[in-house]
């Protein structure tokens, strides 16, 4: 069975070597209520409410869309950044310079979903006005799925473009220095009657966490491409790969991307990138917490006026659809096409939520005197 | 041996199936006389002598820089559609909607190189008065490399990125139905002391082109990824792999990034688009010769003033190219690297040309009463 996915997870690019979240066992939970727990945790840890409400919005956005490794299974490493000073839940994310079209924010070490939120909602104003802007965010932290930020600006109709760094984890193709993170990269496209094209994928092939469930399940190969050994040959066994020398997907093609990232969301902003280290925080090289990343916005009806553009991509979204499945394929997808489709199960049924993950939600929760899911 | 290429060829997404030149057999051509020779034959075809010259200066470019399948190889396809009226070589580009940092040209299917050059000129200087800027050109032809353009805005100080949609001929992931070109994107981005960063791709994994060379060669296998058969089922056997079957680089990640370009450079331009023609040409499917594309610039002064950007490109591409290699590769290599090589090495020495096309441009010349190579 071929997977025609058009989008995937991205990978958590702060720890790829996290186990997946194992099967889950016991009744589905509703987004509202997790969502509720979630922004107590986050409030209680010193998030003012509504940068806690803002932040469980999108974790639980996550889980809906089915991104689990981008959902409230982040509230532990939230937490523990907090808790060690290397994250600051009330940080405002500020303007440094203001160019009109373009615009830098520091994120002042705060949670990312603040200041990536920030970000996307100057980014729909200018571009509504001057047709093309560009807001770029140094000292950003994690911010969950890229697609979270993406899809409402394409909602807004506005084309929107998301490129993020982070700490040394991967080396450059044909190398062995670790100097990128999985530098994602995601776009959304407005839509008329369909909902937006989404795309949010790590330039790696896969996440270290991939490789780590292969071996757990005894695997006898991986495919070409995930990773290589040590030495930074490519390899398919799973017990060779290593999880410190993930390959790029499509090898120097995505390589090249991540680069592009690298130089955007890194270099561009002022933030850390490659080795140099440009930020308050102590935390260097593969621990280090502060990313980079840069939206760039499209106004369509500066090209194709009333609504023409949106039309045309409803065309091309059921061109693809329509396209007669290859042998052993059930359908042929769009990006984003299966997280929107998940959504809509997940919002009627609940969120199948992981037994592990619910115990440590409720666990946090004690601890901080904070609501939880049961 | 691994490649480290960080960069290669666009394969031309007009005939993928046309095979790659052979191995020169006589001395290197003077890139000046190859320029002057294609600028005859491009205007004794009917092209205005400053369009020729531009033409002919970017496919001598991309042949310096050692991509041979967009350099003069490609006389023949441009005098083939100008005798057939499918390209107006005196046609000149002209604004269709100016919005300040946006713009929308009409190509006017003439000279891609001529579109493509404003274009870019456009770019630049909007880039520079507003920080970032769009520029959409409609009813466009074959551009040759996309790297030509992006590595000019690069060297004007601008980051620019570069779409480019075509004919149908390869299907969606997962799908049989063609839809798409190879759909090309490029990126350059200026640096301080070392040459630019200059990434160029097609978003399927290779041309047509290396499938039918290795059946010619006889081999027994091909890479996994390359190409599936016509039921699209993956295959490594060259003889049931499909020049109509490319796949996408990486799969449904490739896959994803080509929905962008066809949505950027077709719909969002108001040219063809998936199995949708919008074009005065009479030339459709896969023998459409009409190409929307676009451009984006940035002006990274805006971003991070008095330099710092540039000098920050010139830290991480050093950083990459001091990586540790891995085991079996020589040197780790920053995106366009190689190509800068080649132009300087091809610059001194002049360009290998093979004995096929030298005869070719020969002919041409002397049915044109144009001055040949010899």
């Amino acid at each position: 069975m071929v997977s025609a996915s058009g989008s995937v997870p991205t990978p958590d690019p702060s720890h790829p070597a996290a186990p997946a979240p194992p099967a889950p066992q016991t009744a589905p939970v509703p987004a509202e209520r997790l969502r509720k727990v979630a922004a107590g945790i986050l409030h209680a840890l010193g998030a003012p409410a509504p940068y806690a409400d803002q932040t469980a919005a999108l974790l639980v956005e996550a889980d809906l869309r089915g991104v689990d490794s981008h959902g409230t299974h982040l509230l532990g490493l939230y937490a523990s950044r907090i808790r060690a000073g290397h994250l600051h839940p009330a940080a405002a994310p500020r303007v440094v310079r203001d160019g009109g079209a373009t615009l830098l924010l520091d994120g002042g070490l705060g949670l990312g979903q603040v200041a990536g939120l920030e970000a996307v909602r100057l980014l729909v104003d200018r571009t509504r006005r001057h047709g093309v802007a560009a807001v770029a965010v140094r000292e950003g932290t994690h911010l969950g799925a890229l697609a979270a930020y993406t899809e409402r600006a394409a909602r807004a109709g506005v084309v929107c473009l998301c490129f993020q760094n982070g700490p040394t984890l991967v080396p450059p193709h044909g190398g062995l220095t670790p100097l990128f993170s999985t530098n994602p990269l995601s776009y959304a496209v407005p839509a008329h009657e369909e909902p937006p094209v989404v795309y949010d994928v790590a330039t790696t092939a896969v996440a270290g966490n991939k490789l780590l469930l292969a071996r757990k399940r005894g695997d006898a190969t991986i495919p070409d491409g995930w990773a290589n050994d040590t030495r930074g040959r490519p390899t398919t066994d799973p017990a060779a790969a290593s999880v410190d020398h993930l390959r790029w997907f499509g090898g120097h093609k995505g390589f090249g991307l991540a680069v592009l990232v690298e130089l955007l969301a890194g270099a561009l902003t002022g933030s850390c990138f490659g080795a140099t280290e440009d930020t308050a925080s102590p935390a260097h090289g593969r621990e280090r917490v502060a990313k980079g990343f840069v939206f760039l916005g499209l106004d369509p009806e500066r090209f194709l006026p009333g609504g023409g553009f949106a039309a045309r991509v409803d065309t091309l979204v059921r061109e693809i659809r329509a396209s007669e499945p290859a042998d052993g394929v059930d359908r042929v997808l769009v990006p984003g096409q299966l997280e929107h489709e998940r959504r809509a199960v997940r919002e009627a049924e609940g969120i199948p939520l992981p037994d592990a993950l619910r115990e440590e939600i409720n666990q946090y929760a004690a601890e901080l005197g904070a609501p939880g899911l049961d």
